[in-house]
C-alpha cells in the first residue's frame, strides 16, 4: 500500500516507517523537524544520539535495499499539505505530526497557544487537502487515551450509548482532558468527528496509553536507525523516565501519591496497532476510534516493577514523592476497553520482567550520556512560572 | 460592577454595553471591526446603516450623560489584551468577540481555519490574562445551543449525569456540532473548563439559541443607536431573514423541508440573560452551563408564523424549500432543558404576534435598502466551492 507518515522524524513515526517499509509497502514521509526545536528550546536531547532523518533514509536503503521518500515541511503549511497529497495519493495516512508533550503546552501562554495551533491547524488543513485531491484515503490519526480523562466510570472506545429519561442514543464519549496538549487533540477528534460525516472522509483515531520501550526489530538493525528515545520530565514518559533514572542512581520522581493509573504499550505494539489500522480502514464517512493500549498501571505499580528490575540487576533503586506539577486524581477509578484492536488480531508485548530487563540493559550501555538535570518537572500546571 | 464586554460593536455586544451603561454599571467595551471586514469581503450590509461605534458611544453619551469607554483591538494580540486587563481590571466580562456565522466558517479553508484559530487563540490569550490580572473575575462567555447538535436524548445545561455499568458520574454532555463555527465554540468550551479547573477561574458558559429581534429600549433611543440587524444568508438568523423576505416579496428561503428544530429567544433577553448572569456571578473554580433561549421551534414553524404575520399585515407571503446546503437531520427529536435562567429570575419576551408584527413593520420601513441577493444559500457543506 502507499502510505504516508506525518512526523516521520519522531520516536514513533520513524520506527512505524521502517516498519511498512519493511514488509514491503511504498512509504513516504514528511517532517518539519519542530520537535528537534523543542528540544534544544528545553535543553534536552534523547537518551542516544538521533542521525539526521535524511542519513537515517539513507542508512536503512544501505541495510535493506528499500526506499523511504522524505518531504520536509510543516502542516501548517497548507500548499505544502496539498502538493503532497496531489503527489502521493496516499491510500493510508499515519498522522503522528503533532506536538505531543503535555508539559510543553503548560509551560507558558506561548506554547499553549502554539500546541493548539500547531496541532488543529495542521490536522485541519490535512482535511482539506484529502477532501480535494483523496477523498478515499484512510486516515489513521494517534489520539490519546488522555483525552477522557479519568471518568468515574468504564471508559468506552469512542462512543457511549447513554439512556436518559427514557430515551437512548450512542453519543461521543465526554472528555476531560488534563492539558492543553490534551485539549487539543480532543479539538483534532470533534474536526475529525465532523469531516467524517459531511465528507463522508474515512478515519480511525487511536487513543493511544503511554508508550515505552527502546528498540523495535528495525531499530535493531543498524544503531543509525534507532529512534528518539526520551526520559526528561518534558517528553520522557513516566517508565521510560523511571528506567534511566534507575541505572544512574537517582530516586524514580514518583508525582505526588502515584496512584494515578493509565494504560500503556510497547512501542512494539504501537507499530502492531498502527499496521492493523492500515490493513483493516475505516469505511467512507465513518469516524472509528480504538483505545490503543495493552495494560493498565498506576504509576506506582511502574516505579515497584523499576525497583524489582533494579534489584535483579543490582542496582539500590529509590522513590521520591514530588509534589505533583500537575492538577490531576492520585486516587481515581479507571477502567478502560481495550478490545477493537484485539478483535482485529494484536498480539500484546506485555511488560514483562524480561522486556523489563532488557530495556534496563540497554539504558545502561548509554547511562554516560545522561542529563540529570533533566528528570525535575519544573513545569506547573496551576502556578504561573516567571517567564 | 466594572463590566468589559468583549465585541461591543457587534448586534448583540452593543446593545449590551448599553444597557449595563444605562442601569449604572461601569463599561468598557472593546472591538477590532473584524465583522465589518467580513460584510465588505462577502459584500453585504445589516438592514440599518450603523454608524461607527466611536460615533455612536458619543450619541449614548450626548443622548444619556453616561460615558462608555472604548479600546480598540484584537483578542488575539496577548499584548492588548494583558494590557486590557491589567488597565481595566473588570469584575465581569462578557465575551462575544468571536466570529459567529456557521456560513462564513464553512466557505473555504482560509475561512474554516480563521474562524477556529481566531475564536480559540483569542478566547486562550483572554483566560491566561485573566489568570495573571484578574483571577477573581467572573468570564460570561457566549457558546451556542449547536454545540449540543440534535441528540436523540434531552439535552442537559452542560452536563449530563450518566450511569454506566453500574457505576455514576456527571460528566460534560457530549458535544456535536455542525459547523467550524461551532467547532470553535466547543473548543472554547474545553479550554475554558479545564482554565476553571487549574487556575480556579469561575465562568458561565451561555449557549444561547438562535436570537431574533431588531430593537431594544436602548436602541429606541435615537437612529444612531440601532444596532446591526442581517438578514442574509451568511450572518442572518433565520426568523430575521424570513422577516425581510416576506416585506420585499421573496419566498421563504426554508432548507429541506424545513423540520429542523432550535431554541430561540428574543434579543432583549439576551441583554436579560446575560445581565442575569452578572449579577449572580460563577464561584471560583466553577464552569457553570445555562441554556440560553425561551422557546424552541422549527424552521417551519417560524415560516409558517412569518406567512400568517404577513397576511395580517397585508402581504402575500410564500415559502421556498431549497436543497439544503448544511449537513444536518431535518426529521429529528428536540428536547433541550433551560430552567436554570429561569430560576434565575429570567421573564421570557415570547414570540407573539405582536412582536412579528412589531419586527415586521420596523422591516418594512426600510425595505429599499434590502439586496435581494444575500438570501440564496451559496455556501454549501459538502462540496468544494471554486475557489
Amino acid at each position: 500500500m502507499r502510505i504516508l507518515i506525518l512526523g516521520g522524524d519522531g520516536y514513533l513515526g520513524w520506527p512505524t516507517a521502517m516498519h511498512f517499509s519493511a514488509v514491503g509497502d511504498e512509504v513516504t514521509l514528511i517532517d518539519n523537524f519542530a520537535k528537534r526545536q523543542w528540544e534544544l528550546e528545553e535543553g534536552i536531547e534523547p537518551l542516544l544520539p538521533i542521525p539526521t532523518l535524511h542519513r537515517r533514509v539513507r542508512k536503512w536503503k544501505d541495510v535493506t535495499g528499500k526506499t523511504i521518500k522524505v518531504h520536509v515541511g510543516d502542516l501548517c503549511n497548507h500548499r505544502f499539505v496539498y502538493k503532497l497529497l496531489d503527489e502521493v495519493r496516499p491510500e493510508a495516512i499515519v498522522h503522528y505530526a503533532e506536538q505531543p508533550s503535555a508539559p510543553y503546552s503548560m509551560q507558558t501562554r506561548t506554547t499553549a497557544v502554539y500546541t493548539q495551533t500547531n496541532n488543529v491547524v495542521g490536522t485541519l488543513n490535512l482535511l482539506f487537502a484529502m477532501r480535494r485531491y483523496c477523498p478515499n484515503t484512510h486516515l489513521i490519526k494517534l489520539g490519546t487515551m488522555g483525552e477522557y480523562g479519568t471518568p468515574n466510570i468504564d471508559i468506552e472506545e469512542g462512543y457511549i450509548t447513554v439512556t436518559h429519561n427514557g430515551r437512548t442514543d450512542t453519543l461521543p464519549f465526554p472528555k476531560q482532558p488534563g492539558s492543553f496538549y490534551h485539549l487539543s487533540k480532543v479539538h483534532d477528534s470533534h474536526n475529525i468527528t465532523f469531516a467524517c460525516r459531511i465528507w463522508k472522509l474515512a478515519a480511525t483515531d487511536l487513543n493511544q496509553g503511554v508508550v515505552y520501550g527502546i528498540t523495535t526489530k528495525e531499530t535493531d538493525l543498524d544503531q543509525d536507525l534507532r529512534t528518539s528515545f526520551h526520559y526528561d520530565h518534558v517528553f520522557g514518559t513516566v517508565l521510560n523516565r523511571f528506567l534511566v533514572q534507575a541505572v544512574v542512581g537517582v530516586p524514580l520522581t514518583v508525582y505526588g501519591t502515584g496512584g494515578q493509573t493509565r494504560g500503556f504499550l510497547d512501542i512494539r505494539d504501537t507499530i502492531q496497532c498502527v499496521e492493523l489500522a492500515a490493513r483493516n480502514p475505516a469505511k467512507p464517512g465513518e469516524f472509528r476510534v480504538f483505545n490503543q493500549f495493552t495494560e493498565q498501571f498506576s504509576v506506582m505499580d511502574l516505579a515497584k516493577k523499576t525497583v524489582e528490575a533494579g534489584r535483579r540487576a543490582g542496582l539500590n533503586v529509590t522513590i521520591d514523592h514530588l509534589p505533583n506539577p500537575r492538577i490531576e486524581m492520585e486516587s481515581h477509578y479507571y477502567n478502560a476497553k481495550h478490545s477493537k484492536l484485539a478483535d482485529l488480531g494484536l498480539k500484546p508485548h506485555l511488560l514483562t520482567n524480561e522486556m523489563l530487563d532488557h530495556m534496563l540493559s540497554t539504558v545502561r550501555t548509554h547511562a554516560g550520556r545522561v542529563n540529570q538535570d533533566s528528570f525535575r518537572p519544573t513545569i506547573p500546571w496551576a502556578e504561573e512560572r516567571p517567564s
